[in-house]
């Protein structure tokens, strides 16, 4: 038998025992981990120097490189996210609804674990830490496959975190690590129906695809994002620019950035070369249409494959549109239903850009970076649902739960 | 291109408007599917003639025969539970949450129609109706794709409610039939990501399990049920009796039906002859093991086999365990995680059942065959949800609604 199902079963065991965790030996469980890690750091680190070394000798980029790198600093900011996690109230027995039937039938129906959740993964060891805390915290057993980049670094802080548990009231098998990071294991856990209840794929366009085309087990979808600023006709134009620059520069490689600024006719005519100067001097290379390059020699023409491009990059693709209609229309078409933004002073088209759009996040005046579980208060985040079931948007822990009925009667039969 | 396709390209043009409709819109096209039912029901009677003929000649079972069969009063039933759904609260446009963030952000968490549902079932030509009513309440386009065996009446269902929207706010196109009954049409459906939201099957084991193989669509699985129920040592007897016949012999074929019942050692000495013979003149065959067998003669032996089949029939497992523990184990090992019960005078054991059984629904003396929307005050049921995301047991209009966050700014950037 294979070492994803062998684990995914052991993780099954944990889940009896994850249910009937008070708050407080979750809690106690999250502390013992963030200690665990900070007094593992020189074995972590030591596991981390070779996954740096053969992604070196491999040709991986320094940007990658950077995210996969581990340092006492690094290792001690992510055992405090597991220290926060502690303070956040736990979902798990909430009563979200609770009434009495004509026949006496009471009926409630409360948060309870999902069971089982599948994470997979890239080079990222902060996930493998962010992930497994999240799940304990709502008493979920976790199997873990991270890519084989960070492998010798994920052993490490896996074996680090299962040693703390031993000293804790949850299982040590609710914490599993898949250690064949081959496709091929990937691929088998999106098949393991009854062994895991769901898998939530974290990483880039192509890890998620190959999830959501071959899963056969449910699915939370996260992370792409192609993202559209739209400046109305009366949009004050310093707003605009703040917004539009931040949403495209000030963190680009993520899901919430800007790809495309739609610019209203009457607001490019007045300040579209300014706007153009602003991004240029921010190293942002455009990508524009013919409206908008006649104002801006410098920009290159942008197609309909740029627009249906997430860039993650410092590029921007700029179209001057006639009216709000046009805006929407464009959204709909090239819009991934991530994140979504109007700048305007019109309240009337404030409102039914709001009301419009389809979309997870969709905002008046305000940058599409905010769409995260941080920003929005929730404290955590197991990533951003870019699918319309379960969980939409930024995913805080009650995303991590299921519900079931309990229902007390007294001998009632059903007529 | 295909018809499924072409018809959830359709679909996707009303959802715009769909999104913009007041309840009261929305009300009057349901009222006026009603009418339009009735009205045409010599013509949908027609079809259903041209159905029963062609599953006559080819051999379809009387029963089937008469879940397919439509007559005035039938047709005067599903147009009723039309303008039943009319009664029932919009959920769309609800404000789940409201929080004003320190930077002055304000959020809104707002229940939006999913989008686009495609259905996918069998010969019932009420779930025609059903369905598009449920969906179109929600501000939902529906494509449905029901079994062959009910196509002439389907299609003239359908032309006779899309007729009927040609007088209402509700575009035509939010409803589309796909008149290509074969398997090749419903597995193209599995895979229009982007097209359809989300697909809810309608039917039986062999219908759920391609869905739920195939799809790359997100999924909501509902239906399959091996439901227990778990007499305990302090049960009352005739409460018990009351509630094991019920939830096997009152309506066998449905998934919260009751597949196994567990009896605790103590009850089963003292009364398990009984009431086997309570289930002998129900005309229920027994299957049991030897503990039970020693007791009742004329029951066959059973196997796991048996414990792991949805027999939908007058067919009843019988297993004796030693105590609670047992059960639960059992239950772990066969259920479906769909309905389960405890009959005990002991609390504390009824508390640990309705803790620790993972299940949609978990009763304290009280039939499983209440798991049901209309039985849990719903008002209305698109199904019943066997997994764990999104919706779980009894789904009402709630479950056909997704989410999203409107944010409103005065220019904040993120830092």
């Amino acid at each position: 038998m294979s070492e994803a199902r062998n684990k995914a079963i052991a993780a099954g065991t944990a889940t009896a025992a994850l249910n009937n965790l008070t708050t407080a030996q979750k809690n106690e469980a999250l502390a013992l981990m963030a200690d665990a890690l900070v007094a593992n750091r020189d074995d972590i680190i030591a596991g981390n120097v070779i996954d740096i070394e053969r992604g070196r000798a491999g040709g991986t980029s320094e940007s990658l490189l950077d995210r996969l790198r581990l340092d006492d600093k690094r290792i001690e900011a992510i055992a405090q996210g597991l220290r926060e996690v502690i303070a956040l109230p736990d979902p798990v027995g909430e009563t979200i609804a609770a009434f009495e039937r004509p026949n006496g039938l009471r009926i409630e129906q409360l948060r309870v674990p999902i069971g089982v959740v599948g994470i997979i993964y890239e080079a990222r060891p902060n996930v493998t830490v962010d992930a497994a805390g999240l799940c304990l915290k709502t008493g979920n057993a976790v199997v873990l496959r991270g890519g084989s980049a960070a492998l010798e670094s994920n052993k490490r802080i896996v074996a680090a975190l299962r040693g703390s548990l031993r000293q804790s009231a949850v299982p040590e098998d609710a914490l599993q690590l898949v250690e064949d990071a081959s496709r091929a294991s990937a691929n088998e856990m999106l098949k393991l129906n009854g062994l895991l209840d769901v898998i939530i794929p974290r990483g880039g366009a192509a890890l998620i695809r190959n999830v959501v085309e071959n899963a056969t087990v449910p699915v939370i979808e996260t992370g792409a994002g192609i993202c559209h600023t739209y400046v109305d006709a009366t949009a004050d134009y310093d707003m605009a620019e703040a917004i539009a620059l931040n949403a495209k520069i000030q963190r680009p490689s993520v899901c919430n950035s800007m790809e495309t600024l739609l610019i209203h006719a009457d607001f490019a005519g007045k300040h579209l070369e300014r706007l153009a100067d602003s991004f240029r001097r921010a190293s942002v290379e455009l990508r524009a249409d013919a409206a908008a390059r006649a104002r801006v020699s410098w920009a290159i023409e942008a197609t309909d494959e740029d627009y249906a491009t997430e860039y993650n990059d410092f590029i921007l693709n700029v179209r001057v549109v006639g009216d709000l209609d046009e805006a929407l229309a464009h959204i709909a078409r090239f819009g991934t239903k991530h994140s979504e933004c109007i700048v305007t002073e019109d309240q009337a088209n404030a409102d039914r850009f709001l009301q419009e759009v389809d979309a997870a996040a969709v905002y008046h005046n305000a940058s599409t970076r905010f769409t995260d579980g941080f920003e929005f208060g929730f404290g955590a985040e197991i990533g951003i649902s870019t699918q319309k079931l379960h969980a939409r948007g930024p995913m805080g822990l009650p995303a991590l739960t299921s519900t079931k009925y309990r229902i007390r009667g007294n001998g009632q039969t059903r007529g």
